[in-house]
């Protein structure tokens, strides 16, 4: 199931995605609107609108999202370090969360900012130290994220709160798809439609579920809490009026548009 | 004024702490029950409760703590690092949250696990950008912390999200004390009644002002969210069982126990 969250006439609700659409719309898909919540026992309500007449929002608002660096081997060498010892993690605040359609704002204080296009997960229960064999039962689904990233600023400050924690700077969606065996997708990032970085999930360092034992040892994990699994090679540079696209198989496309700070 | 978060009965609710008690006791305090939140416009209810009858919670919950190292110069020296030329900004997610009283949970990865000191600024408005002479606008007021840190995963992860983020890790507490000059504070840690930790907020490297312009230049800053100064020099290990006091002068004293997890 596709589960979007949305906004109609100023309320905010979840629905399950239906149809087919030609690639790159949302042409013919409509939403049949969720009675309470997914993170729990739900129904869904029969009443259904059109996709074209709603707007998407980020597909969960997650009190914390945790990302993973250097998780492709290609991608930690294109910028000359090393596949680490051990995963490294790092947060984005709630507040860099931008949805599908949403700008993402250039920050003032950086003049080189990335593209990194991720798979991410989205957790579905409250969790603390999952064993290995349970990691498939916290997750609720995937969804396609971006982890724009102020690469200047990455390399001057030692810590990335701001480097990857400005506002924007995680554009998530366009929905949670919670069918998908998350183990060999295609992921692809294009830049006004030329793709710039193409991998597959196979070459992840640590699969997903080696991510969520690591993360969980030291923290609970919340429903809606989003975990990046790192990007694969051909991150680069965006520019104000660029659109940027992440694909990934199986889910669907995320596009934003980057604009000036208005 | 003071201001607590606390529980009675089931209920949460916020109150002024008035009254005077002697040092490292609550004796004689009480909370004039508060109509609304601290974070808008508010009124004493004139019900008072007797402090000692009451739970204290973490007297702010979050969306994000920003932590900022190496903000003393003693302390950068004593762990063999230089001041930086720009703040080091790092996250510590809600989950971390811990209130007065509450255990510090012994995290299992770690065999190293530090006391931080520090003084915690309270964000009472929403912001972004905010300009120097307008920093002490957006801050709601004062507590204590404790920034505990895994020393030996800080060492061997690049990135500091599990060895400052575990849950229990980030201690708030007592109240927020809302009428205080920041600038000249002594902070102070005991360890079992004994002194570890001994400094002035005059020895911070950047003033809470700097801080704010530093942090809400990239990032919006939420009500309750919460930005950690940095420790002065003495930080040192805890064990099970030990009792860590952190006092800020004008403020009161944040206490919590090392507990093994169970």
């Amino acid at each position: 199931m596709r589960i979007a969250r949305f906004s109609i006439d100023g309320n905010v609700a979840f629905g399950a995605v239906e149809g087919e659409s030609p690639p790159g719309t949302t042409d013919g898909l409509v939403l049949d609107i969720i009675k309470g919540i997914p993170f729990a026992d739900f129904e869904l309500s029969g009443t259904k609108v059109p996709l074209s007449k709603v707007r998407l929002l980020p597909p969960v608002l997650p009190n914390k999202v945790v990302g993973i660096g250097r998780n492709y081997a290609d991608h930690a060498a294109e910028l000359g370090n090393e596949v680490p010892d051990v995963p490294v993690a790092f947060f984005k605040p709630s507040t860099s969360v931008a949805g599908p359609g949403d700008a993402i704002v250039y920050p003032s204080f950086s003049q080189e900012v990335h593209h990194e296009a991720e798979l991410a997960v989205v957790i579905g229960r409250m969790c603390r130290e999952v064993p290995r064999e349970r990691a498939r039962d916290v997750i609720l689904g995937y969804t396609c994220a971006n982890d724009v990233t102020a690469r200047d600023v990455q390399k001057r400050e030692k810590q990335w709160a701001r480097a990857k924690g400005f506002d924007t700077a995680c554009p998530l969606g366009p929905w949670v798809e919670t069918d998908l065996d998350p183990s060999d997708l295609t992921i692809q990032c294009t830049v006004n439609g030329e793709q710039r970085q193409l991998g597959r999930t196979t070459e992840m360092v640590r699969s997903v579920e080696d991510l969520i034992v690591h993360i969980s040892e030291a923290m609970t994990l919340l429903p809606g809490d989003v975990i990046l699994t790192g990007t694969p090679a051909g991150v680069g540079p965006l520019n104000v009026g660029d659109e940027v696209a992440v694909t990934i198989e199986g889910i669907g496309t995320l596009t934003n548009r980057v604009i000036k700070r208005g």
